[in-house]
């Protein structure tokens, strides 16, 4: 038979299957997901009667798409806003179940008396959950828009940027079998800063562009607009080698302040629907039943570990941050399972050649069996929460009710609350315009052989081409820099006023606080500087030249002063006015 | 590179430039199939700067999806009332289309001077006109709703099925070299057969499951089972050896007559838009520049010879038919094209290994720019009537005046309008009806050797098994048989009544009428009899089994009438019902 014809034979026999599961199971009051991974386990190549799917591969690729889809309409219901609400929370409780689930699944690795190294994969493939499972999840509880599934969504955000962290450290400790801490740092920096570029640039950019075409009223010339614009992102992000997933949710995210946002969910919710399908179906496929039985003990150990580990890291970590016991508990549970990205941790160990056979079917098999549990964990979590504070000591609840009672001591009050508020939106705006000041230097490191090559037409000496091009880059950052100066001037005259007490350095209140307010900013700039010299060392002039453009550039500042600093405020009011823009309309 | 991350690159590709492309051209107003091609054109492995796409293979199994939804929606907006309205002139100029263009294009190929299958294959290439691009261009130009667009629609689906017939003639062809006309027909008789009952059943069944599925209200759920139902339905048209094209078409069709067709339109179009974008961003993909330089004659005079052809074949028959000029000219410019079962002819050829090498190139550039320009066509159809009818010498516009009077006064009026369309009516009910007992023969016979097997272990005898078997498929058929019998008992006392005038037979009248009322019917039945008895050839028992299976079938048949006759009119009324449904909601 043709491959054409393999294929939809395939895709038939999938989503014929697919259908006639999804109806059982939703008759029956179970969730889709289940249904989906049971009709793969039906149709997939180890169970009788028959071998149902003939072209594995393209299925596979596939099921690649549902997981862009899935993570693409994940970053539409994002909210930055949301996120900047969430955001200490989530790094801690990411933090913390990352490193217990690391050295948890170590335990178990070891204790099974594996090779070190399937230990510490395991260990690695145990950390982050499953976005694509939680989402599934609380979309079908319709509990997605609730205060701890925001939460969670923020915590999955904070653990996928630590999680392609762990696969640089991976990486390098196969290779070398040691940890290099600089480069995990240097990684984990860069997709910060890409983030953060990416996001600054995406909402300037693409909500407009999507006005732009909306307004032909044409939904198919809209929809292959939202498309290209998706996989042209997802294709940068590959290039620049991170996760499709990550780019598909960060392009999403970026159109999710777009006012079309409900058109384009419209628009790609069936595609989504189909792909995600596919997806689960996908994962069905590669449970092997016969692995499940030789493997059943390590397979029990660790989702037993998988659950009991993320509920506790992920459950105690959420109370820490201050949420009540209800939150926790729902957060832990929400939590606890492991997904693709374990699939993907998974699949480096086999490429790199340093896991045994047997992990990668084992690892499924959990996350199975998790995904499995899932939905009826969140279930669970409000029953045992009430159990627990029913049945819990007096004494360890009034502990309880203590550290809720002194952590809301904390938290600043009336001007202090005020003014850390002032303080810490100050710091999000330096570090916005360092990033992409950052950025600027890095892309001209990037381009400077060919910006070169192209100036050499004209000017001929290599170091008078590197002068021009961080000269360039300078001069590109240059509203971004005078912006932070400006923003630390105000920060450090605020921080002047706080410390600077008249009861105290009485008639040289004014004074002090003066020179405070100039020396900050000043330092802090040379700091920058020294910190771009790095950044750009590639293309850094020598000294002579070097002074020449800091010269120019500082009597260009100088000059322009005031247009520089219009244009950063209508660039940043542009930015603003994108996100306060509420959607068009709502079906 | 691996394999998945190729995929995505070329997905990205394809949607990036088709995004941008497609901007453009809206923005130009021009049309976005346009786009697409040029697009493909652009990413193609022909072109420079880059070879942009490396997995084609994957590309081109996701653009036979484009296909496979791009008939499913046309199916969609299909309507059987509309295909009965238009039924008798589709029929006439699909015929005299396929007729003309089988015989210029086999000329075209003698005239080059290239090899006698050559030119077969090029006439049966040239036949058919493309579905999904007269859909895209008419949805641009928003005339879909219009008369004429209807009257097109429908000869695409005679075309096509005209067209697989003519598909299993060349492979006749290309292996004896000659034509079995008995195979042809034997062909095309079981593929209506198919069509009558897939429909039947298909409207009795589909649009209840979806009825039950959509109060679940979730559209997950709904999408996948209408996607499940959809490429079920395919799968068993591809086993069936038919197309699968034609399978999306029929299956379409049948949940057109589901209440919840604006759901499912809703939830398809944008799948369907984006699997159409590949489809046509494929097809540029396919187009080499210098085959178009080498080949510019051919391709030329070809791409005149279809567009002139087909306006004339279609355009004449339409107005033979008793259409006005406009509308003949509108169908006739709309038909000039040549599009997917081009692609599939050629295919053929190929895998047949009787057509030269520059054949498939070459019908891929005559299908692009007779796409290219059928949007210009469409909108010059208009004009061009108007200044042919202006410039017409008034002895020939008189001529077409009167041939439009004559074809008027050949209509039938008043009572003999009314009884012309009972006497329709009733010849198509039989026609369902006898398709019906036709299929149970058929599958009968299809599955008889498996219901052997499993009645082996009673009865031994293979005789009496088939005895069984056949006189299983006869009870099944009574209901339809009987209501054969009655609707031809209806039919002839009408030819009776009209035929038999007391002016003429006197007396002896009701006797006449009588006996005509009476023997009609018992012949046909005799008939149909015997047709069943040649269908199932392979399960007919010896003759005393035969008598007695028959004998048993009459004796049943008298003593469950009545029960027959409800049962059979329960069904007709479910299928009518569900045609006369109104759609639950427009949006």
């Amino acid at each position: 038979m043709p491959a054409v014809e393999l294929f939809i034979q395939d895709l038939a026999v999938i989503m014929l299957i697919a259908g006639v599961v999804t109806v059982v199971f939703n008759r029956f009051k179970q969730p889709v997901v289940l249904g989906y991974i049971v009709a793969g386990v039906i149709i997939g190549p180890y169970t009788p009667p028959f071998q149902l799917i003939q072209d594995e591969h393209t299925i596979h690729i596939l099921s690649e798409l549902g997981v862009i889809f899935l993570l693409f309409s994940l970053g539409l219901e994002f909210s930055l806003k949301k996120l900047g609400k969430v955001g200490a929370t989530a790094f801690l409780v990411a933090l913390a179940e990352i490193s217990l689930m690391l050295w948890v699944g170590y335990e178990i690795g070891i204790f099974f008396g594996w090779k070190t190294m399937d230990a510490v994969f395991l260990g690695a493939m145990l950390a982050v959950s499953s976005t694509t499972i939680i989402v599934k999840a609380l979309t079908e509880l319709k509990m997605k828009e609730e205060k701890f599934a925001q939460l969670i969504f923020g915590i999955l955000i904070i653990e996928d940027i630590l999680a392609i962290g762990m696969i640089a450290l991976l990486s390098g400790i196969a290779a070398t079998g040691s940890v290099n801490a600089v480069d995990v740092a240097g990684t984990v920096g860069r997709l910060l800063l890409f983030m953060i570029v990416a996001l600054v640039l995406g909402i300037l950019i693409v909500p407009r562009l999507l006005a732009y075409v909306a307004q032909f009223k044409n939904k198919e010339v809209f929809l292959v607009t939202v498309l290209g614009l998706c996989f042209g992102f997802c294709l940068l992000v590959m290039k620049l080698n991170y996760s499709v997933a990550l780019g598909a949710f960060i392009i999403g995210a970026v159109m999710a302040e777009s006012r079309h946002l409900p058109q384009i969910e419209r628009l790609i919710e069936p595609i989504r629907d189909m792909f995600s399908a596919i997806f689960f179906v996908a994962i069905g496929l590669l449970v092997n039943p016969t692995v499940l039985v030789k493997y059943w003990l390590p397979i029990l150990v660790i989702t037993v570990a998988v659950v009991l580990g993320k509920l506790v890291s992920c459950g105690i970590a959420t109370f820490l941050s201050g949420h009540n016991g209800r939150t926790s508990m729902r957060v832990g549970m929400g939590l606890a399972q492991i997904g693709e990205f374990s699939f993907i941790i998974a699949a480096l160990g086999v490429s790199l050649k340093v896991t045994s056979d047997f992990l990668y079917p084992t690892v499924v098999a959990v996350s199975v069996m998790t995904t499995l549990l899932t939905p009826y964990l969140i279930k669970l979590a409000d029953p045992l929460s009430m159990y627990l504070a029913k049945s819990m000591p007096v004494k360890l609840s009034a502990v309880f009710r203590m550290y809720s009672t002194w952590l809301e001591s904390l938290q600043p009050q009336g001007d202090r609350a005020a003014l850390s508020k002032i303080i810490r939106r100050i710091l999000l705006q330096v570090t916005v315009n360092l990033a992409m000041v950052a950025a600027i230097f890095i892309i001209g490191g990037y381009f400077a052989d060919m910006l070169g090559e192209y100036l050499s037409a004209w000017i001929t000496d290599e170091q008078v081409q590197k002068a021009l091009v961080w000269g360039g880059a300078l001069l590109v950052s240059l509203p971004f820099l005078i912006a932070t100066y400006r923003k630390l001037q105000a920060l450090s005259m605020l921080l002047a006023e706080m410390a600077v007490r008249p009861e105290h350095a009485g008639l040289h209140t004014s004074a002090v606080r003066r020179v405070i307010a100039e020396v900050i900013p000043a330092f802090s700039i040379v700091g920058i500087m020294l910190l771009i010299v790095i950044l750009s060392s590639r293309i850094l002039p020598p000294t002579n030249l070097l002074i020449l453009v800091l010269v120019a550039a500082a009597g260009l500042a100088f000059l322009l002063w005031h247009r520089f600093v219009k244009l950063h405020s209508k660039l940043q009011i542009a930015l603003f006015e994108t996100l306060n823009e509420q959607p068009e309309e709502k079906h």
